[in-house]
């Protein structure tokens, strides 16, 4: 291998120089992270933030020395950014990040594997298939079980969901990728709860059946889908001609946690011949946990599953997955390529995009492998404890305070609370003074019209001991409003 | 803030004691890079590299020790990819990467901003945008120029035809999201050439219409969309009632680097009502360059284009973009929903996830700005230059060797050749031969059905002089068959 030029070279090497040469570039990078503020976020608005980053000059003439790009991004970004550490960044499922996660991040971006073909990615592909295989195994699947990393929730059940409509055209002799949906395709619905992702919507847009194919099921108190009302609905679709392509069951909604009832599901979408999909994003790893595997009973008859590991798995953005009961579904999807998949590799070769709707990809399975490995089950499953405690001590916490409520039982690490006068502008109010003056990123939702606020408890280390101080924080705030 | 039990915690916090302990795991990481071998790629195949894999347990009962963790993605991993710095890797558009990109992004994995809402990512957000508005800006578009950060070549492609999908809806009235194609549908096509990506097709199946739906349009020798051709195809279509929704050009074709007229394409699509999607994953880095630039003439006249950062920016995977002429019709995509994107934000607050497909999504902008600064306009241009030197130095050479030929004169950084007498079968054993021993990873496809063998040359720190060797190592392969 011919050596680089030392001296001048902007990019990785792997030999020794090279190594010291990225140690040394982390290690500005790493000096700039003391710029994040020991708060939520700080306290300037957009105009005031857009001022500071329209003044950085993106591509100037000549260029200007790392450790001082990296000291702007510092007072800058850094500086400015959420801070999901926080115990007062409580907005979403967005988590703190396992520190064996960033650090395996970064030989990831060093060698850049790409996941599309098994010629830039040979050994990355046995570890996305291998983790894939172990998301299978504890989902209940049989060995066909497989699946493919994707970018997010979201692509996870547009895959799942477009896999369900590749099948339902299969089963009427079309091959709804090659010639496009077919005059059936007016008839076919998509069974989700009234508390499903909007991802599901998404996907119903984005294939072509619009949103207006999503066939909606009335929930229960607690955010599950009613399965009477599921009953009711499919018999309603048969009666006006229509036909269930698919019912997604929703393993942890997005504001309450609620699980659906995956087991009467499954039972429905095999007599009905849908496709069951399981959006597991929210709860999906329950699975790695003695006490909480149980309320996911039902989901190893699923066909599909996403598996959303920047949730409650504390990986950085962007890792996700889809896995299926059967790994020959994907064959419905496969497009050939003159440069990429050729089908005729040299033997046991896997060509990951045959199974995508990416492209180029990154290899995302590797942080993944790596933080579970030096976690550990005990202490991931302990992890999942702490944040639902934490869920529980708020749920306690707001019930306590005069004229507050909480909407449902926390489920998972979600808690979704009002006060019983509060109006919608109101809530508003309390959300928006928190994070503008940085004090709290709070969540704010509507549940079946019901405007409200929520917690999300995603940093497993924070002490249930400061968790009233949250409480007390958004009561004080709408009695200051009213002021 | 309530300080986390240093001694126990898994997670990354931006203290002192945590900025220490990501140094520390990271330098774990760099040192376990030291496995990468002095070559295109190990020699094992498939089966070996599985049973290495799966050898890993996943996730046992207790966690395992970081450093051992390290040690074993070294050993087991680090050792077993394809090595993109390598002079002899050189099959697909898949670039080593620059330091800068690669530290900043522990930053990134550290601080985890999601890129969906404005509350998960406030500085962050006005960073896409800023990058997207350069873009917008080098590639001539209007002040409503602006854009995305995608996940890929591909995401950006499907995202720009569904653009095209939705606009075409709007114009007689039909919300395509909202109620899925109507009827018309039947008629829409797309137009891109036969040497257009394939996830022009891609985006057809996924949004319903079906591959059929795309019009391929021949192409000259050189590769580039023949503009006679073209109008011929809009004239038939017209011809058979049919109406042409998007116009793909393409700015660097995938094998031979081939820029369609541009320009040309732009008139029609003006004239016949079409969306002008370009797809610059190839060539869209020769906005850059002072030299190269003017090959994208017409480009400013797109009203989307694909912008593809892992490819000839040198960024780690993911990382690309989608820039429109007018934000404005990103409003065709979204969807309200009550967690996210409520519509009753503070002021000048934009939630990302309106333009986007994605719903959470990482941070990427962060490594393009921070490394295009580093680099500097000059070096940037620099190194285009150099990694087409390589390819016409290369061109040169096999030209050279009695009984080859190169398919077209490279247009980018690739070089398509072949020898007079060589089969499909032959020139498959060459590269399979090659990549199995570990010796090159060389680049195969198909041109016109025409099998040819691919030089990619991503690496602008090669030398020229290296050049030589590579023809040889392929020629001799072929010879070595044949005995």
């Amino acid at each position: 291998m011919t050596e680089p030029e030392h001296a001048d070279s902007a990019f990785f090497t792997p030999d020794q120089h090279g190594r010291a040469a990225l140690l040394e570039a982390v290690a500005a990078v790493v000096t700039s992270l003391e710029h994040v503020p020991d708060r939520p976020r700080s306290s300037l608005l957009p105009a005031e933030l857009q001022a500071l980053v329209t003044a950085i000059e993106i591509c100037p003439e000549n260029g200007v020395d790392f450790a001082e790009v990296a000291a702007i991004f510092g007072s800058v970004v850094w500086a400015n950014g959420v801070v999901p550490t926080d115990p007062a960044c409580v907005a979403h499922l967005h988590p703190p990040t396992l520190l064996a996660s960033i650090a395996t991040d970064v030989a990831v971006s060093a060698t850049n594997q790409s996941m599309d073909s098994w010629d830039q990615a040979p050994v990355a592909t046995e570890v996305e298939l291998h983790l894939c295989a172990f998301l299978a195994n504890r989902l209940g699947f049989g060995p066909a079980g497989t699946g493919v990393m994707t970018s997010g929730g979201t692509a996870s059940n547009v895959l799942g969901i477009t896999l369900a409509r590749a099948a339902a055209a299969a089963a009427i002799g079309v091959d709804v990728g090659a010639t496009g949906l077919p005059p059936e395709a007016a008839t076919w619905r998509i069974l989700s709860s009234d508390q499903a992702h909007f991802s599901v919507q998404r996907a119903a847009a984005q294939l072509g059946l619009g949103r207006s194919a999503v066939e909606i099921v009335p929930t229960d108190a607690a955010g599950a889908m009613d399965l009477s009302a599921l009953d009711r609905a499919l018999r309603d679709l048969d009666e006006r001609g229509c036909r269930p392509i698919a019912i997604v069951g929703t393993a942890g909604t997005t504001d309450l946690g609620a699980i659906d009832p995956l087991d009467g599901i499954a039972e429905r979408a095999k007599a009905s011949g849908a496709w069951f999909h399981v959006d597991a994003a929210v709860a999906g790893s329950f699975i790695m946990s003695p006490v909480h595997a149980e309320r996911l009973r039902g989901i190893a008859s699923a066909d599909s599953v996403t598996i959303d590991f920047h949730k409650l798995w504390w990986q950085p953005f962007n890792a996700s997955a889809l896995v299926v009961a059967d790994g020959a579904r994907f064959d419905l999807l496969r497009v050939r390529s003159s440069y990429l998949d050729r089908g005729d590799e040299l033997e046991g070769m896997v060509n990951l995009v045959g199974r995508s709707l990416d492209t180029s990809r990154r290899f995302d399975a590797a942080k993944v492998v790596a933080s579970l490995r030096t976690l550990g089950r005990r202490q991931f499953a302990a992890y999942l404890d702490a944040v639902l405690a934490l869920a529980n001590a708020a749920a306690d916490q707001v019930a306590a305070q005069p004229g507050w409520r909480v909407l449902a039982p926390p489920n998972a690490a979600m808690v979704v609370f009002t006060e019983e006068d509060a109006t919608a502008d109101e809530l508003r109010m309390v959300q928006q003074r928190l994070l503008a003056r940085g004090e709290m990123v709070l969540g704010r939702t509507e549940i079946k019209g019901q405007p409200a606020l929520k917690f999300t408890f995603m940093n497993p280390t924070v002490e249930v001991d400061a968790v009233p101080a949250l409480v007390e924080t958004v009561v004080a705030e709408l009695r200051a409003i009213r002021r």
